[in-house]
């Protein structure tokens, strides 16, 4: 079934896809050489292009055409998207010391921290030059939005790390600007660039929340679940960097006594063994961590295709529609 | 003399500083605590605030007036580039290893390296969105550039660290991007604010660029000449950390062979001592490095001052022109 869903869904991006692989490198300025080597590792090794996809989509849904004389094309604007996310990783593997990112070491285990700092940077300068290009004002005032949200919310998980109390709330809270604000304003920002009615905008600003939060709640599902060598990193990455997420904090919610002891045992030693972890994944599992997650993200699959239904059948929706499924059934 | 028109400058800005003091903190999060913590530590320890009262001045000099229904006054607006500052030199001291800055600690001495490179972050995120709310197309593409030009600097100056061999061209390339595009902005910022001619506008960047560019190499000389305990930080900081500037750029032109390996010696060698470095100095000020800067300083003042020719008599021209002055004389 996801393996279906996958192929039909390359099959209708694949042109786009390319258009936008393109315009990622054509982007980098060429006097930035290691700047260029550094993001380009990032952005180049199996980025799903997710964001951009939903840019242009959401536009082309709204009735946008390319114009000739337009200064930027949807595309190269689309890449902005792909860039604040790339900037984000990058100082987010810094900060997590991870190891791995996208199957390839973390770029500041090939290249020195500083050199790494500055290219997120770089990336999100680049990003806000292209958007300024757009001169369309409430494009900026959402992207600067969209980044100060962000930021704070990265300051907010930080300082959250290592609290075993995290509450949904708390969650909710932090995937929404970690994850759900670029991807709805990504959606958001391909309404604006169509000109759409407000309605239609705010639909698509929706739609995006909603993938987003499912996107997330099941990115953080594979940290547990998935297949180590096909994810392209560690399992258990988040839990030993103090990262408490949905399935663990609905699992110590139900936990007796003895066994939130010992998820306390685990969360509090990053040294943590296989067999460890392991038990740890049988108890998120007993405890109905992973289903009570599963089904958090369904109710938000399903809302986003609810947002969808004041639009015309066309190409795009459908697209848009196998991209919320794809969000929650994907296995990398 | 130069205490003479520091005190008397001090008398012209002292409402603005007040009003700038105000609007810096009251831009900062309250929700993020940390984040407020370490900007503030940097933001208000001894800032020169020069940045904010070019712009205001800039503006008011334009004739820009106060309009009850403005969404952010002007010293609202002011506070981007102390913000964007502030942001630069955040993940500067984190990358250079910095201990010292404007006489206390540098903040990554203070609070962890992850927290300081995310306050980096938020500010220039912040700084985005106050300045999207200027509603300002042309304000909005100057920030963007300014943005991304900082950032190129920043990774050009890194590329550049430990080279022996930079020349002076080289030098200014660096400064001007890593100081004199972020005060040329302000001053344009200003005019644009105002909405003045564009005779006017290019004026006032260029009255900022060389504004800019004498300031830097001031501020390099001081590395080499100042009075330590005054200038809140160890001389030589700029040797030590392999970034070459103009007065030792000149020397090295100048210096015969036997000169330039003692030269060499203490550039490849971070831990050189006291009597080493005063040996350095002594051999800046025999070939001239130090009366070259200062000469290079002081035709970039003469040049800034010339583009303030076109304004009429005002108070804010007055000021601009002791701000350029200032430039160069200043011992801290």
């Amino acid at each position: 079934m996801s393996r279906d869903l996958k192929a039909e869904l390359m099959v209708k991006i694949q042109d786009d896809l390319g258009r936008i692989e393109n315009s990622l490198g054509k982007n980098l300025n060429a006097n930035l050489d290691l700047a260029r080597k550094i993001a380009g590792h990032l952005l180049f090794s199996n980025g799903k292009r997710l964001r951009p996809l939903l840019m242009i989509n959401s536009a082309k849904m709204c009735g946008y055409h390319e114009r000739g004389e337009s200064a930027r094309s949807l595309i190269d604007f689309s890449i902005v998207f792909e860039y604040l996310h790339a900037a984000t990783l990058l100082h987010d593997d810094v900060i997590d010391e991870a190891d791995m990112r996208r199957g390839a070491k973390a770029a500041h285990k090939v290249w020195p921290v500083p050199e790494v700092i500055l290219t997120g940077d770089f990336l999100l300068a680049r990003s806000l030059s292209i958007t300024a290009e757009t001169q369309n004002l409430e494009i900026v005032s959402t992207i600067a939005r969209i980044t100060e949200e962000m930021s704070q919310g990265e300051i907010d998980q930080l300082n959250q790390k290592g609290r075993l109390d995290l509450s949904e709330e708390d969650y909710l809270s932090i995937i929404r600007r970690k994850t759900a604000v670029l991807i709805e304003g990504a959606c958001k920002c391909g309404a604006l660039l169509a000109n759409a009615l407000k309605e239609k905008t705010d639909a698509l600003l929706n739609y995006g929340h909603n993938l987003g939060m499912a996107f997330q709640m099941a990115d953080d599902l594979l940290d547990y679940t998935a297949d180590a060598k096909a994810l392209g990193k560690n399992l258990g990455a988040d839990l030993r960097e103090g990262k408490l997420t949905l399935p663990l904090i609905k699992t110590l919610q139900r936990a007796d006594k003895k066994d939130k002891a010992i998820i306390k045992n685990v969360f509090e030693n990053p040294e943590f063994t296989k067999k460890e972890f392991d038990e740890l994944v049988l108890m998120i599992h007993k405890y109905k961590g992973v289903s009570h997650t599963q089904k958090k993200a369904m109710e938000h699959v399903v809302n986003a295709k609810t947002f969808l239904e004041i639009f015309e059948p066309s190409e795009q929706k459908d697209l848009l529609t196998m991209l919320a499924d794809y969000s929650v059934t994907r296995k990398v």
